[in-house]
């Protein structure tokens, strides 16, 4: 499974600085095809600076002369908006967008399109998006950085993946054998019920419990450690103060 | 339903620009709240510059010299790291940090933690934190920049929030008074503090700790306690075996 046949479409991107900042998140998202429609100033230190190790995405992307040229091949446009506008179209959130965009790349190229610094999309634009993108933000302070929208929406697209893999893995007989590995170290339940013997033993030498006098003490203790899930090496921990403890009467 | 009791807490940040970009990111989710331990440089024009219109969030900005003065009554820290290391900690990915943090903002105090630009959290803030939070990532080019961190972070809090207020015709009164009264009694950090000195002074008394032979006993024991989430009166409980065992010398 792979991020390859997703590509990020950028409109008419007035700061460069916002395009080496966009292609640092992609890439950090595992994300590689940048799309450039009329860019104010690319290439540009600005873009490169901010980029800061993502430069490969930068000298690959691709610069187009309109939005049509940018979307070829794409067969699932989504756009984002900064906040839903009275228009008729189909919104979904950034996870859902995540999602869709996933699952419908495993058959054709996807994009995801962000519009201007200030203005977004044009009416024109948003005409050939299948799909709007709503990010929630605070109503009083929405206007998101667009570098930020690239952020949250390739963010969504990496978790998709990631928690598909999982779940894959998941159904994957190995796993079985990574999860015993895994809990081998946890200290067993008879070594448990020794931990509290030793324990109210200690305690009842310290002068600290009286089993007729409190008997929930030890139902309560058991219930602090029983929630931990401990590892025999920490069990051994607890013992070993115990122990000690004891040689002090 | 509100986003009040949430803080975001950075560590020792080096570029201000990277504290003004992670308060809009917040303030675009919601947050206001903002708790920087040893800044580099705060405040700063720089800062202010990529704050954008969050410069409020910087003004209002709590500075702290300890990261144990930043977790003042908090109930629930939550730290995050690039990546999987090999700590034995429990992890939460990003959204169920986003879900967490909502359900137990409405009972008590919840810190969201993001380290150093570039070594992260040390080993002994790691012990501070009940979970640490996974950002998946791209793993050939996996280092976030740490305003992208909080914006993830923050968006899923966001959206946690922006998905329980469509479910909110659910929502039960009644139940919400039972879960604000089993989650408003656990311990404090500051309590949990008080605590890990009361059990590193007994060890030592009871000559089971020698800190310099060992100075790795009391990180396991922190990771040991810190995992249970103690409610105040088990806290009291073991505070109380704590002292009549400091009797006992």
């Amino acid at each position: 499974m792979s991020l390859n046949n997703i590509r990020i479409v950028m409109i008419n991107t007035s700061h460069p600085g916002n395009i080496g900042a966009a292609a640092r998140v992609m890439k950090n998202m595992g994300l590689t095809r940048l799309y450039l429609v009329n860019p104010k100033q690319f290439p540009n230190y600005e873009a490169t600076a901010m980029a800061s190790g993502a430069d490969d995405l930068l000298s690959q992307a691709i610069v187009c002369s309109s939005f049509e040229e940018a979307l070829e091949g794409c067969r699932l446009v989504l756009g984002t908006t900064a906040r839903e506008r009275k228009i008729q179209h189909e919104f979904v959130n950034a996870r859902d967008a995540g999602v869709l965009s996933i699952s419908e790349s495993q058959q054709h190229e996807v994009a995801l399109v962000f519009g201007r610094e200030r203005t977004g999309l044009t009416n024109d634009e948003i005409g050939l998006c299948h799909k709007l993108i709503n990010i929630p933000t605070n109503p009083d302070y929405s206007s998101l950085n667009v570098a930020s929208a690239v952020q949250i929406v390739s963010y969504e697209v990496m978790m998709s993946l990631h928690l598909l893999n999982q779940e894959n893995v998941g159904l994957n007989a190995n796993q079985n054998e990574l999860d015993t590995e895994e809990s081998a170290d946890y200290a067993s339940s008879e070594n448990m019920e020794r931990f509290y013997e030793h324990l109210q033993q200690t305690l009842i030498e310290i002068d600290f419990l009286h089993l007729e006098q409190s008997p929930q003490l030890m139902p309560k203790l058991r219930h602090i450690y029983n929630r931990i899930r401990l590892k025999q090496e920490e069990l051994n921990i607890l013992r070993g103060i115990l122990s000690k403890t004891q040689k002090l009467k």
